[in-house]
């Protein structure tokens, strides 16, 4: 679905220390989007950074959603574990409740889930995969919406589940013509010059569609953009992101209600 | 609170393996108990072995709580571990939120919590303890049930968060005159002799208390015997408790419904 | 290598629990062993169960062994864990250092190492990560001996790496014509039946080599025999099995010295 | 036991990252420093980092200790378990062999193990704990040296288990009359002022004790000083310190050999 012309989100994954350690600029990305994709404490978080994650976030009138990953400290999330479709269903099931419940304690309240890392990756081409997710989802509150890579087998699953589907794109990576993000490791695949990311969202939500490396629009609803706040460059692109769309008359706000 | 005359409940810690190790016979002890308390993953129990039991006590009828844990696999949440109060309430809340999500996706429902091992033990004489986890009970959803050894700190904390509390007794174990369960390590503390351990039980619920070792009588509401399942004659004392019950005329129901 | 003619090592995976929970029964295996592979930590074990082993390996005489796996407690090892031949080395070398250090506390002394699950898996047939292992164990001490499944890549690269490799064959695992273990899911991969497996062994030691399914001899060294402990049949097999041997005229003795 | 005339040592804690996570200026340090106390993976530090870690130590002649602690990646190694002596010397030694392990593949040597956190402070006044560490370290390698707290109950274990013992001193931190640090939550503990900072070792080596909060001088040797990385400041009066100590003229050297 598309939200009210006009409209956009903002997303960005948040929350992602462990314990001591601490990752990303937290208090400076809430002041910036309008919805926090937050760690559930299986690739990364814990019951306190959740819960203070949660607190500042309703302080900031952020809406909140469970990031659910494959149960990897060790990696981040970002290894392809080998867990079936049954346990990967079961660990997102997991891991939103206990997001669901501490955001219930810190007074505000899940409203999206979003896939990490390696789980998003594979989710993203793998219909079991993001069947599994579609269906933890649905099985625990199907009140809740899912937030997908745009042209993604998520979004399709998220619709054979009856959820409700928000359509992310990327500020910072190329697509390729098939609609996949260029892989990391190729020249050009992450954008790093803040004006040019900022014309290229201009570009894509004013053309409804992801713009591939070569200059080929693939039609999408396009309802959030998903920024990093994981080094002080990107905490300033998604600043400049967000100025930029106000310039251009988009309203700023979460996909998913506070 | 106590339940209508003539109706008592059996709980039992199921659940309580972890990846490919086994504790206990949870197949026997769903045909015996009315009352499941399911291991959330801090002390024992993963996504795959919480669905699997909330499933299993679904097809039988078997009520299901969260049984909350020092984060402590490698002590089976045995260890008290150094945690204050707001940490411990976190660590309910995001145990308990996991237990629901499993429950919901397999078509079940948790109506209880229970704490487990030494988050159990301090909480049966801190305030403040206990105080905590009714704190993250209520912040998650107050219409769940408090399941707390009576006589302790517990029942007090439910009662003051609003909870309805259900006051548990032991059958195997021994209770000193401050209405304290006898340290294990002294002799005497555990009641192997099963007509024994039938006859106590017969005697506190026709007396309305706990009896202690020197004869004296502690009054207190009584709504649900807990028995244990992690031995061949654990399980036996629990079948013949349930028939001693049975024989008494009283119905067995689980207190929180199913 | 080959050992002295008539002399053969039966060992067996020890030290499989973890925490409160166990697996196999261990004691009866020391009478019936003469080495021991001792999980380290990651798929098994902690460092209580691995000193309590070896300290009783050393009181039976039986030899012991570093078994190394994929750091995966939940998954008992047995999942392939994406790690590159480097992470692989570092972790073959923490476990070994690991079991090296509770063994010289426990009066005891490793003198081999085995892969674990999923590890062994890919080693027999991956060259690379045979390597890895080969690589870590030589790095931490190039007196250890490598202990491998017979005509696997590790046999070959233990002996790239100038380690001493022992071939082991499995009494109870039926063989393809390629030398490949029979996969566990197909008809007659495993052999319950306990003179039958006595059958195959005296077959193998006596012709040297590997049988096949299909009756061919894949002709190699074989210089000890896995058994397995987890089940009261398994345990009943490896007692058996010792018998026969003993009969045979074979001298039991573990291949690397106590 | 004392070093030669005008040489000391600078040791600080290196490695503490986990995963993806980062904690400290390494790098700065290893420039600094004589001596490195690696974390080995029970409150932070993986087989990754800690190869990693010995590798850039050997390369920059920095002596590599042990760095023992609690398993407690959640609580950072600062949280006292509740484990007995046994379980510590056990846990002690399987951290120090793996250490042992990665340094041996890394090319490095483990010359000296510290305890860490929660473990130092109760072995800085229990000697039943401080016996511990120090059996599990001569079960393990005898010609190991203990890195201990000034006047500590260690450094009296050490001596006890036969192992040289080093004394070491803080450079920023506040001793009281007893002999202890002043607990961090008191005005005064933690010394900011890189010129004070230099000024109180230069007095304490000087006159070869620890000088007190009320200027009392409680006789030691004193064999290293203590620095920080884990903030900027830290970074820079580390800096400050071996330059203030070289004026001086004293040679810095690790304690250990490297």
């Amino acid at each position: 679905m598309t939200l009210a012309p006009h409209t956009i989100d903002l997303n960005a994954d948040l929350g992602e220390g462990f314990g001591h350690w601490r990752m990303g600029d937290d208090a400076a990305m809430l002041d910036i989007v309008t919805s926090a994709n937050v760690a559930c404490g299986f690739h990364a978080g814990d019951p306190d950074i959740m819960a203070t994650t949660f607190a500042r976030a309703k302080e900031k009138g952020v809406a909140v959603g469970a990031h659910v990953a494959f149960p990897d400290l060790a990696g981040f999330g970002r290894r392809a574990l080998p867990m079936n479709a049954r346990e990967i269903e079961r660990a997102v099931a997991y891991q939103l409740g206990a997001a669901q419940a501490l955001a219930s304690l810190s007074g505000h309240r899940v409203t999206h889930v979003k896939a990490h890392g390696a789980l998003a990756n594979i989710a993203e081409r793998d219909a079991v995969v993001a069947d599994a997710i579609a269906r933890a989802v649905r099985g625990v509150d199907r009140s809740l919406t899912l937030l997908a890579i745009a042209l993604s087998e998520q979004t399709r699953a998220g619709a054979r589940a009856g959820l409700r589907v928000i359509h992310e794109i990327f500020a910072d990576r190329a697509y390729m013509d098939d609609g996949r993000l260029q892989p990391r490791s190729q020249d050009g695949a992450v954008i790093e010059d803040i004006e040019r990311a900022c014309a290229r969202v201009r570009d894509m939500l004013a053309n409804g569609g992801l713009r591939t490396v070569s200059g080929r629009l693939l039609p999408t609803p396009v309802d959030s953009i998903c920024v990093h706040g994981d080094a002080p460059l990107a905490v300033e692109m998604a600043r400049r992101l967000r100025g930029s769309l106000e310039s251009d008359g988009w309203a700023l706000r979460a996909f998913a209600g506070t």
